[in-house]
């Protein structure tokens, strides 16, 4: 198996398409907002946002950049290089009903000058109510993917994932995780196993959005999860290393904050009503299971 | 003049009060809700919460903590420190009508085993739609406090607070700015000084809130409210020195996060409309004048 940027950009391009299409699906009268952007440095990228009835606010995104290697990327690299190449799909997906999880998901290439590439990605799902079968069917799909495949490891993999989206000022988890990874060496193998990961990503969600989408929601549950997309914010601005890295870097503001919930709430030391739902969610993310599968 | 934390610490408890009692003159049903807390590594504070109908979200924290020297600020030392103590008063307004600003003032004094002690602080207003007449107004309030000590120097600090609330990532100024000072030699002058600025405070916010909070308001300049109490969140979350410290040094998280807007919007790649108050705000934040005052 050859591995060339121009066969990994194509099929990001491509998986950018398809995953937007069915997202799509659950719209009758919005669509995608695409927009294609320069990067000054080299290299860009295609945002792709839809705003709609059943899903508030999803961004699928793609992007091809290389240039001089920030310094930020640079420091942390064993071998200092000065050239570098990245391409990598993003998604995040805001339900508008709170009982359908936040969707989030990453794959990624690396590439410098001095000879290293690598893959990373990953993919969590953050409810607002904690449904128990929600979290195992995800997990049992992305564990099936890393199953198939030698190079992969889901039991570290998860491990990593519930570490990495972790608010320490709050004492919890964002979500109830999945899988993340980084630095993998780029072979054929690796690859392959990036590749069904991609493609398994609908059977890991769009199930889940199917049957929470039509639920009854109260403006109570509404105003829930609207503190808990606050949650998410505090995240993705204070923490997120990926969103911090734009930022400092002069990226994209638009598509890099298109992970930023549609709408967040902060209400002064909020607690849920003992023995509630909202309360279940709560300990769920402070004190998560051994396996979500089960 | 004796300086000494007792009598310091003691106005600042009574500035708390001060302050509280004119928010709270706002309000015919809502009180501020009091929660003294401690800090395990030593002191502790008063976060006191309003959360009403004119003032949709406002905090006035007293703060008195001690002990051994966060590593954070320490570093920042010209001469290294094991033990420190602290105090001061940080205020936050979220008014409800989105004609009327928001408005961040914070006063505070350090000092080092070591023999160093200092202080710190300002004032700054963020509109979300811009009235002249009240960042004038504003700015004329605290460089008048400013042209009554010789110890203070309004056109410079007035700059440094323009610097500071800069959301890089926007290219926009958080908001019309104010003051902000630091390091200050803790001399009876500079203590006679910060007194007076906390003083000053309310005259130079309550008649602003006052002839705002009455405005007719629409959901579309509700909805332009949320998307720039968004900014705010971007700029409290990303950037803000303070909120990072607070959340890094694992300080008490609802009285950190009291800062943050009741209710926040992100709408992918928003723009106001050619020639509507919301762009002519933008403008402003891109390209402050040179004197607020005229």
């Amino acid at each position: 198996m050859t591995l060339d940027r121009t066969s990994i950009e194509l099929f990001h391009r491509e998986f950018q398409a398809a995953f937007a299409s069915v997202l799509e699906s659950f719209e009758a009268g919005h669509e995608f907002r695409t927009d294609p952007w320069n990067r000054s440095g080299g290299g860009g990228g295609v945002t792709r946002v839809l705003q709609g009835d059943v899903i508030e606010k999803g961004a699928v995104n793609f992007s091809s950049v290389k240039g001089d290697t920030p310094h930020q990327i640079s420091e942390r690299l064993v071998e200092k290089s000065d050239r570098f190449y990245a391409t990598g799909v993003s998604i995040i997906v805001h339900p508008a009903n709170p009982h359908a999880p936040t969707f989030h998901a990453n794959i990624r290439y690396f590439e410098t000058d001095t000879g290293h590439a690598w893959f990373g990605g990953g993919a969590d799902l953050t409810p607002h109510y904690f449904y128990a079968e929600d979290a195992a069917h995800f997990h049992r799909v992305l564990a099936g993917v890393c199953d198939r495949h030698e190079v992969a490891d889901y039991s570290t993999w998860k491990q990593q994932c519930q570490d990495y989206f972790y608010l320490p000022h709050r004492g919890e988890s964002r979500g109830v995780g999945g899988i993340f990874y980084d630095h993998l060496p780029a072979t054929g193998a690796v690859w392959t196993f990036q590749q069904d990961l991609a493609n398994s990503l609908v059977d890991a969600y769009r199930p889940i959005l199917e049957a929470r989408t039509g639920l009854p929601a109260s403006d109570d549950q509404r105003a829930w999860q609207e503190i808990r997309r606050g949650r998410y914010a505090e995240f993705n601005l204070a923490w997120d290393r990926g969103t911090r890295f734009g930022l400092e870097t002069n990226g994209r503001t638009e598509s890099i904050l298109a992970s930023l919930p549609p709408r967040a709430r902060w209400v002064y030391d909020h607690h849920p009503e003992p023995g509630s739902a909202e309360e279940r969610l709560v300990e769920i993310l402070t004190s998560p299971p051994e396996d979500w599968r089960s």
